[in-house]
């Protein structure tokens, strides 16, 4: 039987969240001078303010006793040491310490990790400093002009959000990222590459993973038709696996095959060999900054008490609005071009992780998970979707982050964009009311039925919570710090809902069902097996295929 | 006093929400041998498979009697007609005109704009021509290789989509996109580009939108740091834009201003001169194919009946999930690479457009509208979203694309593509009990106890809606009818909401509130009439900028 909704934590909330029927956040801001220092904390280079939500210190202290209440200090403890809390998978999580491999051991079934990151990195490091140099030749003896990344999932969305959001530190090759099975991602993006001078980093865990190892095959392909000799391609790609065997079949030497290990999941394996095209891009001095950076707010999450730790906080308030006010989503607003990939990313990490229905131990769960994340940059947002944030009918509470300096300045540009963003959480708490805009319609001059017919279109009831993240400016080591804090909400929720973060079994049946009818397709010969919709899609597709069609 | 939610067609509804509650998709499926026929529609050159729906023939007809009664149909005609159906801004609303101006008149205020269409279109295909011949020359002589549209929300995420939709036929010069006022994009962009050999085009109505003028501002600085002369801006700028008065004062010809109208809503403007960066980079031909696209789904639009019109059950399906089952989101899931960028324009013409808490008359609304449209390219999504959408406690309506041709033919990827797609939409609908995953696990060999232990969580509830959208293969004509198809969804479902589809009152405080602090972020004081956190933040970052700090 599941416990959490009955719990004394839980109910208390519950009864809790009718307080807020009958304030609103300019009253809370009214009401308390201090609420902007009451409701902001420093996490090493990031500080948050969370003052724009729907909550008291009553509703803190409620939301940490339902952490405790979910035995959350102990699980962050478990995470850490290295115990199996990937239950369903038996795995331990130990991406933490891919980013501090120095200062203890961390044992996995009674081995200590350390020594075997530590290696890795040497190998990554001599490897980055072979390509970044010049001294890595091609098979002409050209440098390495470009480098493809073909992995998918966490084989790319983490190192391709972190290469776009450092576009002032990719002072190696050009770094070009191939995920999709769809072969016009491939073809376009090798158009304008040179055979002799690019690389290819082939990322998968497995070296099983289909679209990964369909456009490996491609690539290779692609790359002996200027090549010619097989022996060639030793040169030209490298892996990101664990499975040796696989990778010597497909041409690349073991020696250029940089390895992680089961306790490194997919969504958080950026920091892991699968950052290596991170370290290409950046160089591996900056690459050890964006891992300091999530060391320290590591250290952060593990020590800071609950009700002062950012990864904690921020976690709760999404538990808050998705369980008791019933948001199905969560807006990430980065006031950075760069950091659009990063949404996107974040996006993978929370809803990979929440999306689960079922407990640790299996029970059903009768409350809402995770919450769907998406977002973009601002201000292209502010001519897009907020229209929609401001004067929906939808609660969408949303995370604005800000660099506080442009790393690119340029005449008043970021200060137009730091008062755009600014303003837009302004607007979202406090809203304009009818009273308001009926003093700006008068001003204007709009005659009473005018005003009458306009009015209620010009209110915005406000009222819309959001977080406000910033840091200097958008560094490998501050970027490092905010990946790990998006990283560690996600499993702060995940211990709330009493779910497993870190296994993903709901993306296994669409890959069975498609093994199934790949073949019908190339055979052009229906089984007979699937639903009218499936089996009437697939004619559609044979006989598009047909040219007596 | 509101009526929708009292009205008969609604309360019919809510009653029949009940009858899901004890049937399921693939009960549905079993009952109903010609599910797939009866509830999948042909128009224009799309094929839409929406009976993978929770829905029956009852359904439809109840969905159908509620756009009656909301005056769908003559709504539509008052569309395609030229009224002022945009009511708060008191404009004709005529997207459609741009698509076919040759059939017939269509008159605003008594006057036919027809004429003024094909004017414009004839400017930019000869300016078009000029460019992609060679005939146009920069300052130095050479042709043009570059071109930059700056613009931001409808004046950007438009043509740009296009263009990233159709890589096989860009035949010009490049095209590039600047819309973000952060310096970082248009400083990024420009990094290697020749000056004597890039056009700019920019796109503003009103020519005062600050992001796009400041990137504009810019943009000219950093073309006269070559040309020094000031007169070649006129070679090197166009403007998209009404207003002559600023075009010329900021140096660029009138003869290179493209007209466009009030009736032109920025998120419906491509079809407009706000296209000529999508005509420059694949032809005027290939643009007006987009254009008749277009058209052929407003033909359907304005002609077929409700029940097997395709906008409409497409737009009454989503009111059906938003108002019945509580769905906040709504996926756009291409398999095409290409559609990435599709997805944020559809989310602006989508969330700008429904993200509305008044009636047409003012009145409060007491029902949900605009869900939040979000989505991305398949497989990749499969890696990274679609555990919550299989395994999620949310209910999450979903739409597919598929091209059915691929127009970059690679070994067997296309093949794969389509298998997976396939294989997500029948994953979703019919799910994987736990007597199936049982007898998995048992023939995986694994013992009572551990199947025990990991079954619940290999069970995918299934039961989870999706449409499927195919094409022959994705060209401008069938992009242009599924931009049309998308964009009239987005007005049955303003329509039955009765609220303007077509203003954007929600985005201007932001813009007020901006005003205010940029002079506060420039003079480094604060006013004082901000909330606390407004305050605290404002003060941050003058602290960031002192450089005693």
């Amino acid at each position: 039987m599941n416990t959490l909704t009955q719990s004394a934590a839980w109910q208390a909330l519950l009864n809790h969240r009718q307080d807020f029927n009958r304030t609103s956040l300019r009253q809370l801001f009214a009401q308390d001078t201090q609420r902007f220092q009451r409701f902001s904390l420093q996490a090493g280079p990031l500080f948050l303010d969370y003052s724009r939500n729907h909550l008291m210190s009553e509703t803190l202290d409620l939301l940490t006793q339902l952490a405790q209440q979910a035995g959350l200090p102990d699980m962050i403890d478990a995470m850490f040491s290295g115990e199996p809390i990937n239950s369903t998978e038996h795995r331990a999580v130990l991406h933490t310490a891919l980013r501090d491999p120095y200062s203890a051991p961390i044992r996995v079934h009674g081995q200590d990790v350390t020594p075997l990151i530590e290696a890795v990195l040497e190998r990554m490091e001599s490897f980055v400093h072979q390509v970044r140099s010049g001294e890595w030749r091609g098979f002409t003896g050209l440098p390495i002009t470009d480098v493809v990344n073909i992995g998918i999932g966490g084989s790319d969305l983490g190192p391709a959000s972190v290469i776009a959001a450092l576009p002032g530190d990719c002072t190696g090759p050009r770094v070009h990222f191939v995920s999709n099975v769809d072969g016009a991602q491939l073809t376009y993006t090798l158009r304008h590459l040179n055979p002799a001078q690019t690389l290819f980093i082939i990322a998968s865990k497995t070296f099983t993973t289909q679209e990964t190892l369909l456009n490996a095959h491609s690539a290779r392909a692609w790359f002996m038709q200027t090549a010619g000799d097989a022996s060639f391609v030793a040169q030209h790609f490298v892996a990101l696996s664990t499975n040796e065997t696989e990778v010597k079949r497909f041409g690349i030497d073991p020696r250029h095959m940089f390895e992680f290990w089961d306790w490194v999941g997919g969504r958080y394996s950026l920091w892991s060999a699968i950052g290596l095209s991170i370290a290409l891009g950046i160089g591996m001095e900056k690459f050890r900054e964006l891992l300091a950076g999530a060391s320290i707010m590591d250290e952060h999450f593990r020590s800071a008490p609950l009700a002062q730790n950012m990864p904690v906080v921020m976690g709760l308030i999404g538990v808050w609005y998705i369980n008791f006010f019933g948001a199905q989503t969560h807006a990430i607003l980065p006031y950075d071009q760069g950091l659009e990939r990063f949404v996107a990313h974040i996006q993978q990490v929370s809803m990979e992780s929440t999306g689960k229905s079922v407990t640790l131990k299996g029970e059903s769960v009768d409350y809402a998970t995770g919450a769907v994340v998406w977002g973009g940059a601002g201000t292209n947002g502010q001519h897009a979707y907020y229209q929609l944030l401001h004067q929906g009918t939808t609660l969408i509470p949303a995370d604005f982050i800000i660099p506080l300096q442009s790393r690119a300045p340029l005449g008043t540009h970021h200060q137009l964009l730091m008062a755009n963003v600014l303003a837009q959480g302004e607007a979202l708490m406090r809203g304009k009311t009818a009273d308001e805009a009926r003093q700006e319609l008068l001003a204007q001059g709009l005659t009473e039925p005018d005003i009458t017919a306009l009015l209620p279109h010009k209110v915005f009831p406000g009222n819309r919570p959001s977080n406000t993240l910033t840091m200097s400016s958008l560094t490998p080591y501050t970027l490092g710090a905010l990946l790990a804090l998006y990283e560690h909400r996600t499993f702060v929720q995940g211990v709330v809902w009493n779910i497993n973060t870190f296994d993903q079994w709901g993306v296994e049946l669409g890959k069975q069902l498609a093994r199934l009818i790949e073949p019908e397709l190339a055979s052009g010969k229906l089984s007979g097996t699937h639903d009218a919709s499936t089996a009437g899609l697939i004619s559609r597709i044979l006989d598009s295929q047909d040219p007596h069609h």
